[in-house]
């Protein structure tokens, strides 16, 4: 079977957290917008499938039409072993991923703390200070729990969030260290220190021959001003107490 | 089994939404934090369990320990029927649950648009605007995709979220239409003429028999200026256009 992705064609947004996990299962995939524009995908968005999708992104499989980063992620755990079987694992890494759901909407707003339909420019005092809290209080928050989550569950045969083979969860914490360290360098350079686990696991993932090859290639979308991690040097500017 | 929902004992928050699907199912559990105060719940967030929670609400189910509202309630979905048991409706419910979801984190962020750690008084400026963003933009795309959802769904049996019988969805969209007449009435007498279904869904939800006995019940808390709904008389000033 095929898989059909549909996502913005010109970010990697929330549709990366899919692709990489499409490409570390080396599913077949059409990243439908990327070839053929979003008309498709709007049309999917208004109720062409019984099962339309509240926003991008979603994924077309067969018959099922899923939509919600998570739940596509829920789903093709289950499908490509990109997550335990067991309900108590399946459980553990979709909390997990849920919880980095949270911070990436946690990012989001840092740049956009009043209205997702205004222009950054619009909100960038609201802004300034929201990321300040992002960066100084929320960040290392998740960064603290997920840097826990490893040490609990360090093993010799490698460091992943849950047992002992990479999950879904590993590719979107790689996803999100790098949307930080893009967006957030200076930030990003104290983090490292602070989470050497998360940090060498980013690392790992993406060393991995699937991974790597699709951030070497032209189906991995650069990073840039229009997506979540986005560059605003002047967001980046924040005192660290320790 | 008993469960053990680990909550805030003084709002509703999140914890409401696995309160109402414990009520529904019949459950037998216990709200361990309204018995015996918090000092429970900080243990079991500081690692006390393999797999300790980033955050409340968490349930604790045997040997489990389960984080994550919209992952709790997938749980409970399973265990007493409040999803359907086939994949494809296991997953639309959990689709629609975490859309619900991502409209409480922006109804939260309504009024603490800069920062959790700061009080409402000192945001109020940036939460009038995300307010007015809220009430005029988001809650009302939101209502209108439940509010075709349910019209694509009707059936003589009733109007569900999914299929043919309550779903934990349901529960949580009357949460969602309840905190919102408190939060803010006058949005929601609009609301209310612009989404029936919805509204007729919420209050069918509210009259089922251990929906009705719990919201009568002490166990259910008081809306108040501590939880995600509040009511803030000035923020719940917006003219609608149409």
């Amino acid at each position: 079977m095929r898989y059909e992705l549909y996502y913005w064609p010109s970010i990697q947004g929330r549709g990366e957290f899919v692709r990489l996990a499409l490409e570390q299962a080396g599913a077949d995939y059409r990243d439908v917008a990327r070839g053929s524009g979003t008309p498709g995908m709007e049309r999917m968005l208004s109720w062409h499938s019984a099962t339309p999708p509240f926003a991008p992104p979603f994924l077309k499989a067969g018959k099922l039409v899923i939509g919600q980063t998570a739940n596509i992620l829920l789903y093709l755990g289950e499908h490509h072993a990109l997550a335990p079987r067991t309900e108590a694992g399946r459980l553990w890494t979709h909390q997990i991923q849920l919880t980095i759901a949270d911070l990436v909407g946690e990012v989001h707003d840092g740049h956009h703390p009043i209205s997702g339909s205004l222009y950054y420019a619009d909100q960038k005092a609201a802004a300034r200070k929201r990321t300040h809290a992002l960066l100084t209080e929320r960040v290392p928050k998740f960064l603290r729990y997920f840097e826990a989550i490893l040490h609990a569950n360090r093993s010799p045969h490698g460091a992943f969030l849950v047992g002992r083979r990479v999950s879904y969860a590993d590719l979107s914490l790689f996803q999100v260290v790098d949307g930080l360290c893009y967006a957030f360098p200076k930030a990003s350079a104290h983090y490292r220190k602070k989470s050497p686990r998360v940090h060498a696991l980013a690392k790992e993932v993406a060393a991995r021959p699937r991974i790597a090859a699709y951030l070497a290639s032209e189906r991995r979308i650069a990073f840039n001003r229009d997506g979540i991690f986005r560059h605003y040097p002047e967001l980046d500017q924040v005192i660290y107490a320790r």
